[in-house]
């Protein structure tokens, strides 16, 4: 076994990762840029909005502190600020339930490894945010899948049942949903709760979008169902209601003392998280009203203005979501990610372009989303029928247009 | 399989998790807390040191900033502060080298999951950073361990050899190492070097004090020897060196592309590290002299006043570390974590009591450590004079002491 010139090999587990598409459209965009060309990132949930003054002021307020290791759980007035938060969306935890985790990607992560062991199943309603099939992976883990319903509707509970096996280890559903804006309702969650209740598995829960709902009152927790104390996982994160993904601050929340010792070994390796995000959270998570609802309402103007703009298309069906802030199209294409590259390569209005993401990577059944993508909604009404424009104007220019 | 009122169990990786000392210890702390005991802290490396002054200035000059997504692998300014600290020492590398991490630890967990696969095995010199124990285990890996020389010197490359099987697919050293204080010389890495080269295994190399040494220059990287680009990747870390624990900032560094692909790969699953501090260690990094000689010089007058008042004490063996900022001290007792219990519970000097860390925990081979504790040097040398003077008279006053 001598190396010499050749390079020493990675692991299989990380040459099996998928690899992400917008890392194979980003070259495009950074070349598209050098030609000259401004382009709209449709393409990630990055919000343009502010997060709450109050967190810059924590922010200045905190910068002279001495920057200490916080605990491995979080600070306390971290873990105080969810469980406040939490009750006032009638949701009764205390600190001892909560683990400050760096996003919810730390979350999810900690959640499956506390949870199930390698070759566990878990099972995830598809399409699915992306980065999900990755962290399954990393954990170890099989992922099956079971297909929304139509119009991007939960699952129903028979197509769950029907999908669990034996091996399966935990449910993992994000609500609102990233990339579809499902909106589980209390009766899905209950539903969903008979069945882990009676398979005895877990509910893992991402609640990252909980408040951006355009139709009604936030998305119920799965917190809030009772007699899953055992069972539900809560993963969540300030990132996108509180416009803050640069501060990387999530948490995930179990009522089941197990579950929570395991986290807290796990969070344990990796020592803390930041101090001085922690400490603006405690800010962000108080951030007084109409913070949230401004928030809310914004989203749905631009969500709404979007979907009438994708709707007069010809050709493109295009679903209004229930929360979130993604809006998934249905395109005369065959293959959205030539599609998405060739946006990127051959084309522009006025020097203007747009980036998408394929819906593929969302999908790990075969064939699924090959015509589908995805448009995070953060910028302007404006910019967002513009962008709208030049898709448009995109399919009627694309070679490989799909003939009606 | 009905839960019922049986709470769900969580993984079996999990429940393998070992429980850290500390952890153990902890409550005891808090009990002696609350009966008014003030503890002098010599069981964990939180500095008491300030951070260099621009990291509030940066810190602070950041707040109002909009608190978008770094890029996964870091911000190109924290990328080219560790190229030009790099360079500074002697080493060539450049930002597709490095991946900016949440600390040493999570370097730690993210190269170890690049480089094996759940079953391989990886060699680290005992006795060892405690938690390497539980993030190897998170990664799936076999631990096996190969002694340190007489002394805490770094293992022969017999002993090396002597350990390596055909599972064993990485070594992880630590130098200047915690806890013993063990410096990987030069020569020791140019053996180590033709190890892993012979063998076709990688060296993972931990350096987060490497600045830290007492009689002569920081310790050399595993980056500066010639002819290892393929297997040499580096976990480092701004906390001890900048005295920023609590900022949480690390990062990973290998010349072989195929790994920092693999890297990147995993860092995009958790998209990113927080701004503010990613912009701040831009500033530590390039913090002017005399900052990091001063922390030095401070280390080496605390060590050795702890070393020459621990060495004062009956039945007391202690080793002057090489670098570092910890002190092992054999004791005449049998049980030292009985003892580090006891003196929290039972033993206190004019109402301050010390806590300390049993070595136990450092070690899997049964039996060792039993009588050794780690200390750092976390505080001024009147006060750590003053903790060996405690602890010399709880040795005196402990029942359970072993007879000379």
């Amino acid at each position: 076994m001598t190396a010499g010139h050749t390079e020493l090999a990675v692991s299989r587990r990380c040459r099996a990762l998928p690899v992400s598409p917008i890392r194979r459209l980003a070259p495009l965009a950074d070349e598209a840029k050098r030609r000259g060309r401004r382009i709209i990132h449709l393409n990630i949930g990055q919000p343009d909005l502010q997060a709450p003054p109050s967190v810059a002021e924590s922010i200045a307020g905190a910068a002279g502190r001495h920057l200490a290791y916080a605990p491995s759980r979080g600070l306390p007035e971290a873990l105080d600020a969810w469980v406040t938060y939490y009750r006032h969306h009638g949701i009764e935890v205390e600190p001892g339930d909560i683990v400050i985790t760096s996003g919810a990607s730390e979350a999810l992560s900690l959640a499956m490894i506390a949870t199930c062991d390698p070759g566990d199943e878990i099972l995830i309603p598809e399409p699915f945010y992306a980065p999900y099939q990755g962290t399954t992976a990393v954990a170890g883990l099989q992922l099956r899948t079971v297909p929304l319903g139509p119009g991007f509707t939960p699952p129903s509970p028979e197509a769950i049942r029907a999908a669990i096996t034996p091996k399966t280890r935990a449910i993992l559903i994000c609500s609102p949903n990233n990339p579809t804006g499902t909106v589980y309702s209390r009766e899905d969650l209950l539903a969903l709760g008979e069945i882990v209740r009676e398979t005895g598995i877990f509910l893992l829960s991402d609640e990252t979008y909980r408040e951006i709902v355009f139709d009604g009152p936030p998305a119920p927790s799965a917190l809030s169902i009772p007699g899953l104390d055992d069972h539900v996982v809560v993963i969540d994160s300030i990132s996108k209601r509180f416009n803050a993904c640069g501060m990387r601050i999530g948490t995930i929340v179990s009522r089941n003392p197990a579950v929570m010792t395991a986290v807290a070994d796990l969070a344990e390796l990796r020592l803390a998280v930041p101090v001085i995000e922690q400490l603006a959270i405690a800010e962000a998570l108080s951030a007084p009203e109409p913070y949230i609802s401004t928030v809310v309402e914004t989203y749905r103007q631009r969500v709404d203005a979007l979907v009438t703009a994708l709707s007069r298309i010809e050709g493109v069906t295009c679903h209004r979501p229930g929360g979130g802030f993604y809006v998934i199209a249905q395109l005369p294409v065959d293959d959205s990610e030539q599609f998405a590259a060739w946006l990127l390569r051959d084309f522009h209005v006025d020097g203007e372009a747009v980036m998408v993401t394929p819906m593929s990577d969302f999908y790990v059944t075969p064939g699924r989303g090959q015509d589908e993508i995805r448009l995070a909604c953060v910028f302007d009404p404006e910019t967002l029928t513009r962008a709208a424009g030049i898709l448009e104007a995109g399919l009627a220019a694309y070679p490989s247009r799909r003939n009606a």
